[in-house]
């Protein structure tokens, strides 16, 4: 009943060579010279051949059975070990990891397309392994040399998992609340530099104990004495789950300690762990009092990997629905294309029916553009990280600072949507667990809550990025945008749907420069118009960028010599794009411009607690 | 964690005596002539201190007990059984039940507003009661005397509940494949009339077995030898789980049978039977071949509760995110309103923060506008089943059967989506079990599968009622909310606000009127247009009700002398709908008018197929 992964690799690689031709980029870069399509196809072949073997049948047996807690200790549903254990053999976990801290230094784009194959398969899978390239980045950035020598490269290999401390029950998005504390243990004596000792309660923690591996690496916030209150007083710390980690039977156990695993909606195969830390002994990461600057780093990184989950459930959504439409019949159809070969007058496959078309085509819409955005995200930080041009680099980080907080939010809003959308494919059975579409639903929900909800992604785009710096980051998007319309529309040779959808990309531009330059203006007087619009700027963002994707991805399409389907499947659904989809951009434009005009009413606190 | 659900005793009171002004109609209708707006209201308090003590308590364990399938037999969560009896006793189950047919005969509209209360309270335990109205108008109307006298009393009562019994695997939204089958049993004398044997299995029962009643009473739709294939060919049948019914123990077991219950993504404590009848006792309801016909009678009934539970999602959805929201405080106040008295350098409670302030505002705008309109359509079946006079009585049949597809499929997507936007208040604690809020996106997806996808309501909506009577129930629709626009704008001393929004609302029914005439041309040319565009057509003209409900609302809040604050919150939430919201109307226009002009693609099956 429950469809089995299949991995995308045929899109993969239409945008890895074709949409983003990221061989030419791999040029510029010495130790990427050799890279090419083919190279990082057959990479992405073998991974999909972990993920569909290894993988993917754990997703609903992990769902059904969860995650056992009993005395302190987390044990994990039944092949989680095993299958963690051939990750970590098949060097996956280092994929992208640079070099010179240990990894295979392979471009974040191909890891990028991992993760989606990954979280596809098995979300909850995937949270654990999820945060080892950002703390190995966090770590070889901003550890010092005694604490990575000792540390790095198991951290790197995946021989240990990691975890990120931050929350705390009354500090969530206002981490300036935090509370747990560091003070100096002068009295402990270690190779791996100062000590100090950590207290606490962090909740919310991801894989804060588990039986995938030997140890367990926490890098916590933490105060010292006498730090500044507010997000400028936090340092970070590593505190080990065992201390002597030599695997004798007599090893010593930090005071770290974890008290329980929440019951939550979905990602049941993920333990959520409350944890205490009771004196625990740790090293500080980076400078005191600058500890979640260091920690961005890895917030940075899992952020693109949580839009990716988003790309991941509507493929896994996509899949299920599409098979499930192709194989059930009722009622006859409507109309049929030209080479059905069923009895009109017998039901028909329900991907004929007009609703139905629609879904389907709803999700490919969202599915493909956004993988092309993702991936294109990737590859900017793969210029970031590596061009040999400055300039070129800083361009690189300009961008996917301003796209990663649109593509966590609007992804993941999708995804959560598009799992919705896939279960109405199936009727009544949709509600049925053994169905799987909806556990992609419960799955996917969590990805719009956390590394910052989407709210603080929307706030993070307009206020951060966009006010911030007066626009300038938007524009250099848009004119970048324009170029792909001018393309698209001013070649004499254009087919007319190619010129006149380069046409309407230069109009959404346009209205989304005339907006945002509106909102620059009265954001000026008016604090709180940012705050009240931040969401559909941000999903108005969005839908250009995916108007972006298609219009490139028919273009790409339009030029090809190929008379393969996947070529004429991506045409109309360009056309699909622009013929229907479209007027979410003009939804979300017009509610920026309501909350330019109009002001939001206070609701009172008696009518809040339903008084 | 989880709030105790609090009944808008408020709101429904403002409903029922100033936005419907039902005491006017009441007094049309001799029954009621005596019942007023104050004992309405009696009443609903009444339902409300029931619905609060003994059925929301049960809301939550029963999701974690949920239903135990052992031995053939389903036994309920704890309290279940006690609440029912104690709801059966109360004589709710009979509130609206036609007199004639030995109910209390009081007005409809009372017990959609029950039925409200009820899902909002503790979706699952409704499940088990919820046929009962719709079976007891369909065995009145369609039974025979003899069967009547029998069973009618005690299903009316609630001392026994039944099930409809429709969908097999093969056969769910497509009713022409069922299969059951019915053969006469000459060779049973019974007083009850002809009895059958019925033999089939049937999906998706809804109490196919439970421990609530000492009886449970099927109707089953089956076919009899040699009847038409397709819908013309179907009968309903009674067929009890107990023959000898005297409650002695040697009572005789009829051929039903509960072969096992469903893993469901929410209404966890509602048993979904798969159920086998095995040359089973069945008396014929109605006519033969026209079974259809009068089970008609209890889905028409199950529409407009299941519409209703998308107002009891969206109403649960608001108290619980507003009620955090005042309580959760995080990161400071951009704005404040001026009677605020906290201090502004400390974390404010999260419902002061804009994007906070919108998803309440958007939960309220369609809580409160829905619940209007949903009790609207019951007024309107209160008119139809007891005006004296004929024509007012074909007008609100009209009315009630244009409505009751848009509401069913409007209210209950708008109940998921505010579960899931309320769910987003509570951050990462939104994820959680005992916060409450994930349970309620769980339990509500269901409402938009059942009673008809919300797909096929939008195919009732706009083939069927729409074009099938050349537009004319939409003129008429469109005309009484003309009507309203008038009463808001073109009165001298109206406000300036409520004169634009009547000419708002003028414009709105103008460009509903002028693409609805635009698809009943077009769709004569073009048969799959109406398909195409007909989940965006039913959506748009949910987005006008909602207009049509605040317009009214706001009217009546200007023309109040009371200080309350009920009033002004009233008009605030008007202003913000028609500042914000009614975006989502022009979005549905845009999409239906798209495809008006554009055509939609098919993939290839080897594409949906993963090939």
């Amino acid at each position: 009943m429950t469809s089995s992964y299949r991995a995308p690799l045929r899109d993969m690689r239409f945008v890895i060579d074709e949409w983003l031709d990221a061989a030419t980029v791999w040029r510029n870069v010495p130790d990427w010279a050799d890279l090419d399509a083919a190279t990082a196809v057959q990479i992405l072949e073998e991974a999909a051949r972990f993920v569909t073997e290894q993988v993917a049948p754990l997703n609903s047996s992990g769902d059904l059975e969860g995650c056992r807690f009993e005395g302190g200790e987390v044990t994990m549903p039944a092949g989680f070990r095993d299958s963690y254990r051939a990750y970590v053999d098949g060097g996956w976990p280092a994929l992208a990891i640079s070099a010179d801290a240990g990894g295979q230094g392979l471009p974040q784009l191909l890891e990028v397309a991992l993760h989606e194959m990954l979280a596809a398969a098995n979300h909850a899978w995937l949270m654990s392994p999820g945060l080892t390239h950002g703390a190995s980045a966090c770590l070889h950035a901003h550890g010092a040399q005694s604490l990575k020598a000792h540390y790095l490269p198991k951290i790197v290999s995946g021989e240990w998992l990691t975890t990120m401390c931050l929350t705390e029950p009354q500090a969530g998005t206002d981490l300036g609340l935090l509370r747990a504390k560091a003070v100096p243990a002068a009295e402990v004596r270690s190779e791996l530099g100062d000590a100090y000792r950590i207290s606490g309660n962090k909740i919310f923690i991801t894989g804060g104990a588990h039986d995938l591996t030997d140890n367990i690496v926490h890098l916590v916030l933490a105060r010292l004495p006498e730090a500044p209150a507010g997000t400028r007083g936090l340092s970070l710390f590593l505190v080990p789950q065992w201390l002597d980690d030599s695997g004798s039977p007599q090893r010593v156990r930090n005071g770290v300690h974890c008290e329980g695993i929440e019951k939550k909606m979905g990602l049941k195969a993920s333990p959520t762990c409350t944890m205490r830390f009771g004196d625990a002994l740790g090293w500080m990461i980076g400078e005191a009092h600058r500890g979640l600057a260091a920690m961005f780093v890895m917030m940075n990184a899992a952020r693109l990997q949580v839009a990716m989950q988003g790309v991941a459930h509507a493929q896994t959504a996509w899949q299920r629905a599409s098979a499930y439409a192709a194989e059930r019949t009722q009622m006859r159809a409507i109309t049929t294309p030209a080479d059905y070969r069923g009895d009109p007058a017998q039901p028909a496959p329900i991907a004929l029916h007009p609703a139905m078309r629609r879904t389907l085509l709803d999700l490919r819409c969202v599915v493909e553009g956004e993988r092309a955005i993702g991936l294109w995200i990737g590859q900017w930080l793969d210029i970031a990280a590596h061009h040999p041009d400055e300039n070129e680099r800083a361009k690189a980080e300009r961008f996917a600072s301003l796209l990663t907080p649109v593509a966590k939010a609007f992804f993941t809003a999708n995804g959560f949507a598009a799992a919705s959308n896939a279960l109405q494919v199936f009727g009544g059975y949709g509600y049925i667990h053994e169905y799987g579409i909806e556990q992609t639903v419960r799955d996917s929900r969590v990805s719009m809550l956390y590394e910052g909800t989407n709210q603080i992604q929307a706030i993070d785009l307009l206020v951060r990025k966009t006010i911030g710096d007066r626009g300038e980051k938007l524009r250099e998007l848009l004119a970048h945008i324009l170029d792909e319309a001018a393309a698209c529309s001013h070649k004499e040779t254009a087919p007319a749907e190619l010129t006149r959808i380069g046409h309407t990309l230069e109009q959404l531009c346009a209205s989304a420069s005339q907006i945002t330059e509106e909102l620059l203006e009265q954001s000026a007087a008016d604090k709180e118009l940012p705050y009240r619009v931040a969401d559909d700027y941000l999903a108005m963002i969005g839908w250009l960028l995916l108007a972006y994707a298609w219009a490139r991805t028919l273009r790409i399409a339009h030029a090809t010599d190929s008379a393969e389907t996947f070529y004429a499947e991506k045409r109309a659904t360009a056309r699909y794009f622009f013929d229907y989809r479209i007027a979410e951009f003009e939804r979300c434009r017009q509610l920026v411009e309501a909350g330019c005009r109009a002001s939001l009413p206070f609701l009172s606190m008696e009518t809040l607690n339903g008084n």
